[in-house]
């Protein structure tokens, strides 16, 4: 029986989301639950993809299969009460033997906070405090150089990455309230660092530092170096994961 | 010269506000800042009060008094720079030899944050994750036992106190956004426990578990034998403390 399930955390105390010897992740802690529900038995879990170190996550999917059929109400309160406070399963169901929670994604949605405000200690690892005022309409004009299927080479991580880098963003959207950012990406998508390297390139177009053409050139580069600095980890969050109609899929 | 700042502080990492031989306590990493400030001379700072364990605070008040002067702008500066990143020192001003941090508060102005929604691990610090529906209409309406000046003897700290249990409630309000409620307390000062007894007995109001005729009865006792269970701590804010018109005061 394969279970799809959606999780929510707190990334702050976690080194990321994939399973890491002696170090305290997501995955590390979920298969630890999933395989105690499992009659105690060392069971994998496969999700949507990684988060890195003091990202969040909404809405992150897994999927895991059980030798023995529980109900999915159950299999959720069993979770539940085996994981610790930052992590949370949402919701649970059964899926067909061939879904798989990374291959059959259509589409991912990542939101970033960004407080443009006085700093809140409260939020300090829940939301980015930039602390200064950005421009937010030259930043929505620069995001659309974004848009669209390109080559994100030189916005990813710094190490050499050897698989395909081309990716399709589908949308970048802004909603502020009062002092407060969210900037909500959609793509088919995103490589490691990939949103935070983009959002750290907008926060210079709002800061008149950066214009959109230099983001085109950047782009264009498709190269790492003359990277711009990322935006740090705390204002991330995976909120939702988007599969293909499972009807017509299968 | 005599120094008021404004303060906010994420209380989860802290054993309370009040200082306690080798605890972090807010009041402990405040006085620190102020005494490397203050020419490394140990320097007391003195609170509008206390708040417990895991409370927080967007507008805590306290006062200093520097040796040598410095101004206001250049306090706040050398504070924050001192402080660790849970702490904030949100204002600084000058004020008269005779004014107190704590005997010249008119009213302060506590809040609760309620989530009767699902469980949300990023919040679970910040918002009590009640998880339950309330009927805050109820609950509106039993919060009217307290306003006014009572003995609030029945909904403190269960230890024996000595002092003075007469305060005077000006105003609870309610404000809520779908799943998320808001209590807001003004008060001439707050009892120990005295807001999380008042928030947990109003709960059982909106879970239909205690009416409004119970709280007056249990209000009336002034004991605090068969008191009910305190909110927790997490979801408690200092909001605001104000003082009198210095002007007049003086």
């Amino acid at each position: 029986m394969r279970y799809l399930i959606r999780v929510s955390y707190d990334g702050t105390l976690f080194y990321g989301f994939q399973v890491q010897p002696n170090l305290r992740t997501v995955q590390g802690e979920l298969e630890k639950a999933v395989s105690y529900l499992n009659r105690q038995t060392p069971t994998k879990i496969y999700a949507s993809g990684r988060t890195d170190r003091g990202v969040h996550a909404m809405g992150q999917m897994a999927h895991f299969d059980l030798s023995i059929p529980i109900p999915p109400e159950k299999v959720q309160k069993g979770l539940n009460s085996n994981l610790p406070e930052d992590i949370y399963v949402s919701s649970v169901s059964l899926v067909p033997d061939d879904f798989h929670c990374r291959y059959s994604v259509h589409k991912k949605t990542y939101l970033y906070k960004i407080n443009m405000g006085e700093y809140n200690p409260m939020e300090r690892n829940y939301v980015y405090q930039l602390g200064k005022k950005l421009n937010v309409s030259s930043m929505e004009d620069a995001s659309k150089v974004f848009l669209g299927v390109h080559d994100f080479r030189s916005f990813i991580d710094s190490e050499e990455v050897r698989e395909n880098t081309v990716r399709e963003i589908f949308d970048i959207s802004f909603q502020t309230q009062g002092d407060f950012l969210e900037i909500r990406f959609v793509g088919n998508g995103f490589l490691k660092y990939q949103v935070r390297n983009i959002v750290g390139a907008l926060i210079l177009v709002g800061l008149s530092k950066k214009t959109k053409e230099d983001l085109e050139e950047l782009l264009a580069r498709k190269s790492r170096k003359k990277a711009l600095k990322g935006a740090p980890a705390c204002g991330l969050y995976l909120e939702s994961v988007d599969y293909f109609d499972k009807e017509k899929e299968h």
